[in-house]
């Protein structure tokens, strides 16, 4: 009578941490989305899997916690982080209409670290973590969201930059962004962090606005202090400042 | 003649992902701030461990990057994500001054994942990421920071919200943070997560401004959506929402 909600990181088992792989272990179930499912079904055997196809969110939660009510420690799993967009929220809120029942929320390394990773170090300083979906949010709040956040000098890293719906909102983005960073801003984006097909690649804001990414993608919008060293995004946390005042 | 920078989570072992377990096993020396190799030391014998004081990063750094020159495999641990107010970003800074060596940056759960996962899941929907420190960046421009995300209803962690000489701060970050949101904005901190003697706190925003926290410890501001569901912060993705617009 448990359910875990576990993000399990970018995608190969090395990213996932040991309390993860530990909740899994202990699973009987395990849910989730049909690509998680399958990125983790190799590594747990003699378990019963439930997967669902992306909108079906509410559904997959349901399913999870009444199979926990029946008495089953369930996990159900989100890539990256169980929090950042990802199922925590929406099943603490629909375990309100059932009996109590234990939830222990497992957290991952979301996609802005992993990808960050791969570029460098991006968010070595404040951040922002903006998704650019309109389904679950007007867009009015997200084009705020990115005013404000390259007006405070945040480095910024874009969840859900597209989709075959939405294929222009990346450059609807970069536009908006443009009207406050300067053009050789230091940009990057991952795709497929961790996974196989893994592409890393470093641009500047003006030209980012003309690239097409695919939903499997972060992008990361550096801010003033952002600097491209040896093929890597690199915002500085101010040492070197500090170091030369110093002298 | 490999460096990585490894970010192993919030503190005990089972936080630490696959990749960091294995990137300390492969290295011959295991380099940081004394706190954090206390708390590796245990498991991982038959390493050299080289462990410096909080202000001492640079030099720390140097040593690390020197070692790796010399041929062994080396880590440097950072808590948390290795690039989040860590360690990625000086290293890649200083490296400009060495002849080439291969650096591996292997990100973390930062506090932010794992405090909100303790606190149910706060940062569910767009969030900013904003050090209180203001050791390495002015003021002012933190403080422009907190005015921006307010006004883009960002929700908020703050990191490194307290020190000895800064034990107002997180009073003045509340004070202009009340300029824009309600007084009764779900809030809540969590000290020393995943450590021995965690302790996590719901409040509001109001009730926030008045109280004393640690460096250890990590604060959330909710937006105008985030709610208190049985004891846990939580912030809608919006499902609710749409659950019942689809009726
Ligand atoms: C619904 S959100 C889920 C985020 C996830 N819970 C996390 O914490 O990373 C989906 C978005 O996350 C980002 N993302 C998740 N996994 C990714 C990966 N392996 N490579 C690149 N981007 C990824 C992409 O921006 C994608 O559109
Ligand atoms: C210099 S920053 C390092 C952040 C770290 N690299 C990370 O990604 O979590 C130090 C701040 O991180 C937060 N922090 C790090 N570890 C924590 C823990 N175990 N519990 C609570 N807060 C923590 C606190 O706000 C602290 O003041």
């Amino acid at each position: 009578m448990k359910l875990y909600i576990v993000g399990f990181g970018a995608g190969d088992y090395e990213y996932m941490t040991i309390q993860a792989k530990t909740a899994l272990e202990e699973s009987q179930v395990i849910a989730g989305y049909t690509t998680y499912i399958d990125l983790v079904k190799d590594y747990f055997y003699d378990k019963e899997f439930y997967s669902t196809p992306m909108k079906k969110e509410e559904e997959r939660c349901r399913w999870a916690i009444e199979e926990a009510l029946k008495g089953k420690t369930v996990s159900l799993v989100c890539s990256g982080d169980s929090g950042v967009y990802g199922l925590a929220s929406l099943v603490l809120e629909l375990a309100e209409e059932y009996p109590p029942f234990e939830i222990e929320i497992v957290p991952g390394v979301t996609a802005a670290l992993s990808g960050g990773a791969v570029l460098g170090a991006p968010l070595s300083h404040d951040f922002a973590v903006i998704s650019l979906s309109d389904l679950l949010t007007p867009w009015d709040k997200i084009e705020s969201r990115l005013r404000h956040s390259a007006m405070a000098d945040l480095v910024i890293s874009l969840y859900n930059p597209s989709s075959k719906k939405r294929s222009d909102y990346l450059k609807r983005a970069c536009s908006i962004l443009l009207e406050y960073l300067r053009e050789d801003t230091v940009c990057g984006y991952v795709k497929n962090i961790g996974r196989e097909g893994e592409e890393a690649v470093l641009t500047t804001l003006n030209q980012l606005k003309d690239m097409t990414v695919d939903m499997f993608t972060t992008v990361f919008i550096g801010n003033s202090d952002t600097r491209e060293i040896n093929g890597k995004m690199v915002t500085p946390r101010g040492y070197r400042i500090q170091r030369e005042e110093s002298r």
